[in-house]
């Protein structure tokens, strides 16, 4: 068995409200900071699992996702596998 | 003035309890996911910005991660800018 590690990023998807984008839209311009358009605000989960090929690393992610890391209805995920060298 | 797109990923660093990650493994684990060693949960923000080039952007948006969307006292964050095509 190999060890990889899954990056997901999971994001509201666009048609969706995002109050927390919209709080650190205005955080960041109370900063001092100008031309921001947009800001959406999600999450990002790594993880850190075995299995025997990539191929396979990323249908468990997949599935993953689906069931519990996004709610599929209002939001997105994307993620990609990367080997994680042995200790 | 360019338009671009800012990803940045936050994680709680290695050394510090990461609560959120522990019951996204735990959860895993009950639906029957085998094989994972360790979860971690941050957050990730896509910021949309107008600069003059891609240097800037990357300035722009490593002071936003230092002032705002990190806490570096217990968060790491990476992110990368891209432009993004007028629409």
């Amino acid at each position: 068995m190999r060890r990889w590690v899954g990056r997901v990023i999971v994001l509201p998807k666009p048609s969706v409200n995002d109050p927390q984008g919209l709080a650190v839209l205005d955080g960041l311009s109370s900063l001092g900071f100008s031309g921001i358009e947009r800001v959406r605000v999600g999450r990002s989960v790594e993880v850190y699992l075995s299995s025997e090929d990539e191929q396979e690393a990323a249908r468990e992610l997949d599935e993953m996702c689906r069931r519990l890391l996004a709610n599929t209805l209002i939001e997105s995920y994307t993620f990609e596998v990367c080997e994680e060298p042995d200790e």
